[in-house]
């Protein structure tokens, strides 16, 4: 018999910490190069005993939900979840009774092709879970209940590629210590399990994984270590870094609940100002829930600890009852309750060395009210991983993930200016009259959502120069040419518009073509192909791709498909008679019986002709080559010219393979097609 | 021991013969009511010991996407199938080549909301057998390999409610004879099996329903037969009912394949005429396959049976690449191919009594091109089914069940008409100029083509008066005022129409609102609500289904929801600031807590405003009342009075239940609302 706990020891590539949406969104990521490279081992480990959370429900953002277009995760989860389309405001009026000021839309129109919505949080992270093990061929699952206890980074290695630099050691736990905590008591009721989750209780059981015993201690030898454990992140506390910002005194009460209300936008989302009873926001969610973020009357003193204990839901609701007369407001069914005050930091540094990151709530903490911080979150780690995946995987330079703290911390530094002035504005007295300058003006409330509202669907990031980001003339080995494509700023999402495949006619947004599988794209506008001119410009550009030396011939491994690196995408502005397909140059540009590669932009049978060219600012007779990160983001606008730019551009961070694919002919095809 | 085959009886509410989708539709349509009252028997047997199928794809229609999607099966099914989106017309140039001389929509722009699709038949069974699964709670099942061999009806019984009149003896087969049959030969090659099947194939062995062995007999008596067993259908036959038609010499070979060529509208439908050697219909479909249909050179003779083995797939592929000519054609990856020479016939009756019915390809014949032969199968059951269900669960008279074989056996005609006249142009010569009157003149074939495509889409249908279609001043106890609403014909299906639920703002589909559960709709355009003297007319409406003898009080059974049999949604012609909700009365109108209930005809905030008055020719002030039947067909349109006449519509084949809900008031719901 052994004496004490076992001691294992491992290596791995990527150890992801916690599994939230952050860790999952980092570990479905990572689930795509795995699939391309199996040999990659990536873990992700959870100190809860199961992914149940109780009631945490999360409005997903635009750019969230274009992002999970290009994981193949976003069409089940919109038909999941509730669009939130109106948002009402209601202020106090001359009796000081509330009353409806105003609808606006919660998606500000025309920012994206999807809207706000909201879905519980364990949904969310149920199909992440089912998306993992598809695309990883259940190679990467998340092991529970384990925790960290020691971390240790030797430096010295932390430049060297085939190093695993990161110690770090796991405690497999107990069936006793792994239970979720609420409130720092033990669950005790069925009001905080939330009864949306019969499927997902089956799950919840104590389990370590196979072959693993309950305080067993693993010490793993990591490439990279990625912290996504939350707004108390051992990884965050172990490295020092320090959480930089302050607490609010106002403090909110949140329930989920079937209301019974004669209020007339209980299914919208609201802003309510009462005249001196405080605040509530109202999010309609699915399956008729309503969360209702209340205020409450006691304030936290600064530097105390809240005694969170003494909010129960009669509080909240007696609360909202005040808020909402004249107008009955009740619970149905009570689904689930918290309480917080809002904290607004955000840490200065992001990651130790390229080895050691940290992500999501671990970062940056906020109020809840805009919906951030799962889209946060999960946008922090879609950034960070697509570039450890492609250094994984020998395509990239390790100097490309610095880019992530330089992309991300900046933006959850406005996140977080944001947020501190939308909360004031939120949890403020609504100002009597003009005179009033203690109480906050309902204009100015209103102005900020709205500006807030931009801010927060994510689609307004626009990322920094940098290595990955040519614009203006710092940061970055080349600068692009803005003026072809007016209206796309480079650093920005390439936003989707609808095109029309040539091959059979149908609508087809951009967007969809971005598949995250590590692929920059080349979306080449190549103009009016129609005219002899600016089809010799194509020809060139193909040409080019297939030479020995372009980007494409030297950066993609021998044995895989063209596209597998760096893919190509044409889109022409004429109709699908002018030109037919045969005529693009093959195979660079349409490569045999691949019907899925050009596009025109051009009138549609059933759904109009989106104008692609004048709404991205493109000259319909020139174009230009957009060239598109992973990610999705506009890394530079080029001419078709410019291929020695597109050589140095890649040229500062990919890694040219041994055995490269090299040029590409493919002289049988070669029959000229008929024209119209 | 028991010396040869058991037999045993039984008994049971309905039985299904044949489980392709004449059938699965059958069964899918009540197990809703099986769903709603569990003591309902409904059994579904087939003699293949699997739902596989080689090869066969079928067109989905628009109409039979509209009725998919109130079974809640169309979001799965469009998003996994192929849309075909554009017809090119091919045809012999001046020098015999073949050129496109037209695109045109496959579906014509405006007729719905939904685009003609392919997908493997094997899938979509799938989706039924999953659907029939879940909405039945397992309670039904595909009985296999069960054959029929005995049928009789005592028609002495046929019109009394509560008797088993038919007897149907039914054979549990041994393995060997269930294995499906190909061309006279068992299934021999890879070719024969479709490799996006292996999901399928995974259910694909023998194995009769628990407890019983091969050869067995079970006597079974039965409410009520459906015969859905196909071109040779067993129980057509031994009721004797004739099929009425004839056959045309032109004989065609069916590829599925993954084809390897230049032809420029490979992934678009085509119709293409050769000069001199027939025509190609191509179809794409899902994951790369195209489908195409070859004209071969050999006929048929008139009366003598075709030796199929005859037609070898390089017999079929050697004639395409002749047709395809100048243009390169061969075949990458072959799926599967058969052969057939079109027949064109319909039977007489539908019906034996309204006890045993026959549906789907038992009742009619003709050629697979235009895409009807599945659809046309289950919109017969789903015509059929529904009424079956309101008898069964004592809702209706038997009565009703007339009308399956009056709507139905007229559009079998229509189609037969139809498609003897398509595919006599399909089939011909070109004509080589307008002096070859043997020759087919290519403009005729577009304009057949275009009406045929209408026609094809299954939204023209407009079933004649009868007690159940209040159209005209025969055939029904009341008749409709068409000027109600100009654009809405009776007898069609309601056609969707965007509106704006009032709760929230949401842009939503009115066609979405009518799922498929037996209820009729009474559909209130309550016209201004804002106005006063309107207001008085919706009240009095309301009044008037709240009160003891309105036709919800006296049809709905007594602890059912009101909505159970017939259901009002409401949709006014306000913006969502003109009128609030709560103006509308309750409960009638505004159920308590029901936000799914009150709909705007006005803008939405991403989606504009559908004007849906103005469309179906509803006049914005005034409104009306339109009655759609539970497979969504336009009963009759009413005037907000004529509540009298909804007593006598519903009076004629509606069942009052001993115990009825009766009035319904809601005393405490008196709160007057803001006015913005």
């Amino acid at each position: 018999m052994v004496q004490g706990p076992r001691h294992i020891e491992s290596s791995c590539d990527v150890l992801i910490v916690g599994a939230g949406p952050a860790g999952l969104m980092a570990a479905r990521m990572l689930s795509e190069f795995v699939r391309q490279d199996p040999s990659l081992k990536v873990r992700i480990i959870d100190k809860r005993s199961t992914k149940v959370y109780n009631g945490q429900a999360d409005g997903l953002q635009c750019r969230t939900l274009e992002s999970f277009k290009n994981l193949g995760l976003a069409d089940q989860i919109v038909a999941e979840a509730n669009d939130m389309c109106t948002i009402a405001l209601y202020n106090p009026d001359e009796n000081g009774h509330i009353r409806r000021t105003d609808r606006i839309p919660d998606t500000l129109p025309g920012i994206s092709r999807y809207h706000q919505c909201v879905l519980h949080q364990g949904r969310i992270e149920r199909h992440f879970l089912d998306s993992i093990a598809e695309v990883s061929d259940t190679r990467i699952k998340v092991e529970r209940p384990v925790q960290p206890q020691k971390l240790e980074l030797d430096e010295s290695k932390a430049e060297d590629n085939s190093a695993y630099p990161v110690k770090i050691e796991l405690r497999y736990m107990r069936e006793d210590e792994s239970v979720p905590l609420q409130f720092g008591h033990k669950v005790e009721n069925g009001l905080f399990r939330s009864n949306l989750q019969t499927q997902e209780e089956e799950d919840s059981h104590y389990a370590l994984p196979e072959g693993m015993e309950p305080d067993m201690v693993e010490t793993v030898h990591a490439k990279y270590v990625i912290g996504c454990d939350g707004g108390h992140s051992w990884v965050r506390r172990t490295l020092g870094f320090n959480m930089i910002g302050e607490q609010t005194d106002y403090i909110w009460g949140v329930l989920d609940a079937v209301p019974a209300s004669n209020f007339p936008d209980i299914r919208s989302r609201c802003a309510i100002h009462s005249a001196d009873s405080g605040s509530i926001m109202i999010i309609p969610r699915e399956d008729g829930l309503v969360r209702f973020y209340v205020q409450l009357q006691a304030r936290a003193k600064q530097g105390e600890r809240v005694d969170r204990t003494a909010f129960t839901p009669e509080v909240v609701i007696e609360n909202a009852k005040k808020i909402f007369h004249p107008y009955s407001f009740d619970v149905s069914r009570l689904d689930w309750f918290t309480a917080y005050h809002i904290g607004q930091r955000v840490t200065d540094k992001f990651s130790k060395n390229e080895r050691i990151f940290i992500a999501g709530d671990a970062c940056h903490t906020h109020s809840p009210k805009a919906g951030q911080g799962m889209n946060t979150s999960m946008m922090d780690t879609y950034n960070l991983c697509w570039k450890l995946g492609l250094v994984l995987t020998g395509r990239a330079e390790r100097s490309i993930l610095k880019t992530y703290e330089s992309e991300r911390q900046p933006f959850a530094q406005a996140l977080i200016d944001f947020d501190h002035q939308f909360s004031r504005l939120f949890s403020g007295r609504p100002a009597k009259d003009v005179a009033d300058e203690m109480g906050v003006s309902m204009d100015a409330f209103k102005e900020a959502f709205v500006k807030g509202n931009k801010f927060a669907s994510g689609t307004a990031i626009c990322y920094d120069a940098s290595p990955i980001v040519a614009k203006g003339d710092k940061g970055c080995a080349i600068t692009s040419t803005p003026s072809l494509a007016k209206n796309i700023e480079v650093g920005t999402r390439f936003e989707s518009r609808q095109v029309v495949r040539h091959s059979e006619g149908l609508p087809i947004e951009l967007g969809d073509l971005l598949y995250m599988n590590g692929a920059f794209r080349l979306i080449l506008f190549a103009g009016n192909a129609a005219d002899c001119t600016q089809m010799a410009r194509i020809q060139k550009f193909a040409a080019y791709l297939d030479s020995a030396n372009s980007v494409i011939s030297k950066y993609t491994p021998a044995g895989q498909h063209r596209n597998a690196t760096i893919e190509t995408i044409t889109v022409h502005s004429n109709t699908r008679e002018e030109v037919e397909m045969h005529d693009f140059p093959a195979p660079s540009l349409f490569p045999k019986y691949d019907y899925d590669k050009i596009y025109a932009d051009c009138e549609s049978w059933h759904k109009g002709h989106a104008h692609a060219y004048d709404h991205y600012g493109i000259d319909r007779q020139k174009g230009c080559v957009v060239v598109v990160r992973p990610d999705g983001y506009v890394a530079a606008v080029l001419d078709l010219e410019d291929t020695d730019k597109l050589d140095a551009y890649f040229g500062q961070f990919m890694v040219a393979p041994k055995n490269a694919v090299g040029a590409n002919q493919d002289p049988d095809w070669t029959f000229k097609t008929q024209r119209a």
